[in-house]
């Protein structure tokens, strides 16, 4: 645990007062005895709020909806596995035998649930404040270039506000098809805005995401032509 | 707004710096002007996490899947309007004039967003410990006694759980049959106990939740027949 310590120390400033929690936080179930699981479960709530309350802040005219999009973008586990990635945290982590053979080191999941107990397990150590401070740390660089939280939107709003902004119609979906058994149905669908003559063809798993595919090349298409 | 601050303070012992947060606290967006949904995002994570902490100390031996439950069992909207409803809350809402008529001041999520706006605007007002303790103040008869855990889980789960503990094989779910169109499909199902020659039914808008009180109507059986 001292190479981790260190590792800690120089990467996000921070020392554990009580060790134990530091192995506890690194600790992936599939090691025998406790694992970071609990911790997790903890870390998620803190980060959660640290977010919430930094967004709420940094964008004092966001509607609701998209600053729970932003901060959506912002744990979801695909961000924090990237972040743990960036701060090389998988050498650290403590796996059973079979994780380990298997590379899960690497693996997105893991290193997502390890930072959110890391967050969890400096809270208990030493509090909100001090949670909060690595929590900044973790996200310094995403913190200081928030994306613009109308492109977190999904693309069919972003249509119709498109669509709207310009005094046009709503589009028009239309399923063109549906083939596969139950569970592996595979969705056509076509986006038509009439009032331009224009129509794109989506597809995918459900006729939402056949939709949403639609609508985005359909945004595409139209933003192209207007640059 | 003098009464609304005089019922804060009798009701859960706090007084606001700023009115004005406690004002758009309460400020339903069917009013015209600002509204309360900002407060909203922010005061659910100040709920989330004083909540998860809080059950994460009360119950050290809880795994991390009975902490979500019991968390969500909290936080939800539906206890979150009996809160409301328990603290007379309503009578002080700021709603618009088609939401007065309709009754707006008794709706559950009128009520559950007003409350989570009001952790939010105390939070910003004077900070997180005393956004926790109001809270607290708030839930205080559900934290002196939380539900065990187990009783959370999903009667499948703990159907399965009953079985496992007296040394018996896994039911089994049969669909018997679907009815209805596309969008309002109404499933039957059958769960049974081969061992024990026992069935029972269960029906619902889809198959998991026909499968669930299958499930529950078995254990409910099984209670009934060992006890």
């Amino acid at each position: 645990m001292r190479k981790a310590a260190r590792w800690l120390r120089d990467t996000l400033s921070y020392e554990f007062r009580d060790p134990a929690l530091f192995e506890l936080a690194l600790t992936h179930r599939s090691s025998s005895g406790q694992s970071n699981e609990r911790l997790e479960f903890l870390g998620d709530a803190v980060l959660d709020f640290v977010i919430s309350d930094y967004v709420y802040r940094a964008i004092p005219n966001a509607d609701e909806g998209d600053l729970s999009r932003l901060r959506s973008s912002l744990v979801k586990d695909a961000t924090l596995a990237e972040l743990a990635r960036d701060l090389d945290l998988g050498q650290h982590l403590i796996l059973g035998g079979g994780e380990q053979k298997s590379g899960g080191h690497r693996r997105g999941s893991i290193l997502a649930d390890a930072v959110e107990a890391l967050f969890g397990a400096v809270y208990l150590d030493a509090g909100y404040d001090a949670a909060r401070a690595v929590v900044e740390r973790v996200y310094a660089g995403r913190l200081e270039s928030l994306p613009d939280p109308r492109e977190l939107r999904d693309p069919k709003t972003r249509l119709q506000e498109w669509l709207q902004g310009r005094g046009l119609e709503r589009p028009d979906y239309e399923l063109l098809g549906v083939s596969g058994k139950a569970h592996r149905q595979h969705f056509e669908v076509r986006c038509t805005v009439a009032q331009i003559e224009a129509t794109t063809d989506g597809a995918g798993p459900s006729r939402r995401k056949a939709e949403q595919q639609a609508a985005e090349r359909m945004l595409a298409e139209l933003e192209e032509a207007g640059s």
